[in-house]
Formats: structure tokens, C-alpha cells, sequence
């Protein structure tokens, strides 16, 4: 088990419908030294490729987006969910379509910190089904920049969007796969990776 | 000028309205160098105090909120916005009324992340009405916490919400206090402080 999985192990909560409670540590309270260790982590997994801008969405991965930022020396754009497109001023927008609340929200990001120029690392705490990631994508590709990879802190490997993702061709490296959790036992299988 | 106030001059745009747009560094495109900056600055000015927690708002509060919390060495916590009160669960909430979208929110901390024996340093990018940060000191307070200080990048000085928060007794810090702004030619003033 890698620190990110031993953390998991250690603190997280499994809660009946498959949820997996991290908020002590990861999206409500923040241990911002496992923030530097994930953004550490991402660094090595993606120092080989050219990433110019981290791209996250709020609020949750504002945190390690801005760890992973700091290792890489460039700057951080977060994504911001909005009911209705910002008028002010030039914005990307995707719509996404959330799987679990079943509405629609636009994300947006000006179009000051995207440029075709940029090699763009995405970066989130979750992925489940995907809908925020596809976003994220959609969103640096209306820009004209490149997708450099995503990294993810937990993949919730027993959903779609970490396959959709990959057969999409891109990069994804997510730090822990959860393949099942048992609400009963407390206990939480994570997928082999090399 | 500090350093915060000469980024301001640099690379703010003072908007009609009393708007003063710090996107491209602050609060949607950030630069992580001087997040970290920001936390030192504030680490400075409240390491005399006792802090075993720093608290915060989402979203774009939380970058400065892990900045200062790795120099305290304590966990972040953000409160998230909710329409409606979480119901999973024990929370503290706070009824926010805001005074720029004329809306209520509900800003809300799990019970299990503050407790009577807190020293809570509240941080956030942003001071205009104070909206927002009284919901943080109210939250704080039904913990039975003690609020140790609140520190603030930009505080807008001819806006109410600084007058109140230091009327009310509380120490509070702003890195730029902008007494004054002028869309036409795109100048600011700050407030001198010793």
C-alpha cells in the first residue's frame, strides 16, 4: 500500500451506498502535509511530460492543486461551477451533467489562463463517474491547449469514469483505486498497480 | 508599499463599481509562490497566539488557508456553502446573509472538526461586508471554540465588514486595506498601517 491508501485505510470511513468518508483528512479538514506528499507524488509521475498551468475545479481540489503547483513551478486556474454562464467577460464553459445529484452545471474558466500555448496537468480529489473531469477536459480542449494528464487522489475503480478516460487515451494516474468497499466490515480493496 | 499591495498595483484592474477584479493571482487563476508568501506573512503576524486550527471558506479561501497551515503546522478545515442544511450528520451552521447577491446561505463545519479546545486562526482572500467571515466567528463560537485572530489578503476599508469585526473585540489582520479606487484611471489607495 502506497501512503495515500495506508491514509485511507487508517481514516477513512466506508458508509452504506458505496461512499467513502475522507473529510477528515481530505475534502472538509485538510492535512496539508498529505496535500505536499500527493503533490509530491503527482510531480514524479508527470515531471517528464511539459506542464505549464494545474487545472482543478472547486472546491475540494484547490488544495492539492495548489501543492502539485508549487512542484511544478507554474500556476494554478481553478474551474468554477456556476448556475448561469458569467456574463462578465470571455469565458470557457462546458455543462455538466452530474450523475449523482441529476442536475446540470456550468464550469467555467476565463479565457485569460488558457491559452493553445498551455500543457495543462489536471488534478482532483475524486473521480467517480467522471462528469467534473470531462469538464475539465472539454474545457482545456475549447482552449486549444493540450492535455498533459490527469492525476487523481481516489478513483472510485467500480465506477465508469476512470475507463472512460483511459479509452480515451488520456494519462490518467490516480494514487488509489478503490475496486470494493464493504460498509459492514469497514474494509476498503484497492486494485494492484505497478 | 508590501508586497501584496505592490502585486495589487501590478497586476489588479480596478473595475466600475468599486470592483477590484485580482483573478489572475488570487482567487481564480493563483500563484502559489505567493499564497506561501501570504501564509508566512500571516504567520508572522500571529505565531505569539495559540492556533491549533485553521479556518476557512470555500472556495478560493482555501489556497491561502493551506499556506498558512503548513507554517502553523496544524489541519485546515473549509466550511462549505449548502443551500440546504446537510442532514448527514452533526454540523455547525451559520445562516449567511449576503449582502452583494441579497441571498441566504447556509455555511456549515462538521461537529467533529471543531471542538471546545480550538484555537481557530480564520483566513480568507477577501473582506468587503464581512458576511462570510461572521458566519466562520459565529461557527466558531458554537463550538465553544476560541477565535485566535483572522487574517485577510484584501480588505475593502470603505466597506462596513472590517469596522464591525474590530469593533467586536477581534484581532484582525489585512494584508491590503483599499481605502479607495478609481475605475477611470485605474488607481488604488491603501490604507497606511504601522
Amino acid at each position: 500500500m502506497n501512503f495515500l491508501e495506508e491514509r485511507i485505510v487508517k481514516d477513512g470511513i466506508v458508509k452504506e451506498g458505496n461512499v467513502l468518508k475522507v473529510d477528515s483528512f481530505l475534502n472538509h479538514q485538510m492535512d496539508v502535509a498529505l496535500m505536499d506528499q500527493i503533490g509530491e507524488e503527482f510531480y514524479k509521475r508527470f515531471k517528464n511530460k511539459k506542464v505549464t498551468k494545474i487545472l482543478t475545479i472547486e472546491a475540494s481540489g484547490i488544495a492539492i492543486a495548489c501543492s502539485v503547483a508549487r512542484c511544478f513551478g507554474v500556476p494554478m486556474v481553478f474551474a468554477k461551477k456556476s448556475k448561469s454562464v458569467n456574463i462578465d467577460g470571455d469565458v470557457f464553459v462546458a455543462e455538466v451533467e452530474s450523475f449523482t445529484h441529476k442536475n446540470k452545471n456550468n464550469v467555467i474558466v476565463s479565457k485569460r489562463f488558457l491559452s493553445a500555448d498551455d500543457h495543462v496537468l489536471i488534478v482532483d480529489d475524486f473521480l467517480a463517474n467522471g462528469c467534473a473531469l470531462q469538464g475539465l477536459i472539454s474545457i482545456v480542449e475549447s482552449a486549444g491547449a493540450t492535455v498533459a494528464g490527469l492525476g487523481i487522489a481516489i478513483e472510485k475503480g467500480f465506477q465508469i469514469g476512470g475507463r472512460v478516460i483511459r479509452n480515451l487515451g488520456y494519462h490518467l494516474e490516480s494514487l488509489a483505486i478503490v475496486d470494493s468497499m464493504d460498509a459492514a466490515t469497514g474494509s476498503v480493496e484497492f486494485r494492484e498497480q505497478k
